[in-house]
């Protein structure tokens, strides 16, 4: 029977094309661009806090790799590079090459090299490092936003909040809206594309991972800036579509984790710009509110013209 | 009482020496000397796998970078950047004060820039991934090694496998040898700068932390020779002044693992120059053999002449 050791061997043997040394010696050789800065990210994925522990493992490669490639998105970086580590409890063959299959679509999707990484016993547990390019100067970070920019936010956030009450059975939900939920949570789509078309036009930007208003308030501090959040304005179309109540879908829009949409601050003379990417991308950009002076603070404006702190909805926006 | 994402930002905020940006944001931003390639490796350590489950947190952070850095050394990278993910079971103070203590002890004593990572919840997990440079083309890989070559490795392997049997209370060990095994299996010393010095030198190199055997027999597959190991001249003095028998102490120089000395091939017309970089370092490098044109084909031959394969002494050389 082959080890876990000769199983990843087999399912991850590393086909590359921008790099110099891949897998079987003690580290990997890559050489960046001239005149780049490598932007480089890390994220741990453990069973029962980040994904059910019987997920799918296709799914799960999928999204292993997807949520990094997130990170790099909100960075306006080209993905490039990517090493894997794992815990594995047991040598189990169909799952490692579902697991494996999953995450090197995604690869080859994302134009990533796997160049190394590490296996070891242990209960399951996933690490992945990307790295990826951008022309000096140009990332996206998150302090660059300015009051008066305006507040976008790219697709729907909310749904894999749905999807995720769906597939535990705490909420019931139409089809085919249910079934869409679902994919947004297990198979999230990250948008590497949007990230490098907004270069030059966002002035900061943060991938919605654990829900709007928290990132938002990440965003906040440290561009030191506020934001009114318009509701009026919110995506929630698709959310209304499972069939749940307004409040719900607000709620998920709002706070719901695990999405890996973009949230980005543009300046209002951007707009037609923006919109001009988001039709070349057909992926829908909504303006969703606008920044203030007031480092830090944060308020809904309510289509009524009053405005509330997100806080008092029950809303946590600085978890 | 603050959350583990508080205590990780209060104990592991980096300082930084040669980083456009660290922590905070979505991902960090490094840049990369012109002309090198980036050494990049990937290292999971598991509670109980890796580490004893009581293992004192200090000496932990310490050995999870050390680790990494082995692998560094091993390839005559410079370190110069680091990301390290946590999962932890709970948000334990004096815990993460310690480790974070012995990790950036280690990150100052050999210039490394904490660059970013990730905390969350879940059985007792770290990944490293370190980053180094080489000038293009001088990476010291596993394949260069040709028949005719001396093999060489560094300092005392086998000390840490005593260490374990020590603490463990499987062997009963003099002092102050106990002391000195039981510091190299909890605090190993990477043999980063001996790694730089044979730049030019080594013409394959590789760590031992599986055992020197099996990560022998790695290098032997990788560049294609074999090798026959002079048990006369194996550096043993260290491990017989614990009192265990000369078969023992033996046996734990060649197949105990977590020992990171680095063994190397080198040209015979190069014993000079390498004797200066031991000279130059105070480290002792011992030429325990040399390598042959039998790919793979590992023996050991005795002080009185006789030829063994070193699976019929019960040592597995390709684990």
């Amino acid at each position: 029977m082959p080890s876990e050791f000769d199983l990843i061997a087999r399912y991850f043997s590393p086909t590359t094309t921008h790099t110099d040394l891949a897998g079987g010696d003690d580290a990997a050789l890559i050489r960046p661009s001239a005149g780049s800065q490598l932007v480089v990210s890390s994220d741990m994925l453990v069973a029962g806090t980040h994904f059910l522990a019987n997920s799918a493992p296709e799914s799960l490669g999928w999204k292993t790799l997807a949520v990094n490639l997130s990170d790099m998105a909100a960075m306006g970086g080209v993905p490039r590079w990517a090493t894997l580590a794992l815990a594995l409890p047991l040598a189990d063959e169909p799952w490692i090459q579902a697991f494996s299959r999953g995450f090197l679509n995604c690869a080859t999707r994302y134009g990533v090299d796997l160049v190394g990484g590490d296996t070891t016993r242990g209960p399951l547990a996933l690490c992945v490092t990307i790295f990826g390019e951008v022309p000096m100067g140009e990332a996206i970070t998150r302090a660059g936003a300015r009051a008066g920019d305006d507040l976008w936010v790219t697709g729907q956030p909310g749904l894999a909040a749905l999807g995720l009450g769906s597939l535990t059975g705490k909420l019931t939900l139409l089809e085919p809206a249910a079934k869409r939920c679902e994919e947004a949570l297990l198979q999230p789509v990250p948008r590497v594309e949007a990230g490098l078309k907004l270069r030059g036009l966002a002035t900061a930007m943060i991938d919605v991972s654990d829900g709007l208003l928290g990132d938002l308030g990440h965003l906040l501090v440290r561009s030191k800036v506020g934001a009114v959040v318009e509701t009026a304005s919110l995506p929630l179309a698709a959310a209304l579509a499972t069939g749940i109540a307004p409040e719900q879908a607000r709620s998920a829009l709002l706070s719901g984790g695990d999405d890996y949409e973009l949230l980005f601050s543009a300046a209002p003379d951007k707009r037609e710009a923006v919109s001009y990417v988001s039709d070349a991308l057909s992926l829908p950009f909504t303006r969703i509110g606008h920044l203030t002076e007031r480092t830090g603070v944060l308020h809904l404006l309510e289509a009524d013209g009053t405005m509330t702190d997100p806080a008092q909805l029950g809303y946590d926006h600085f978890r």
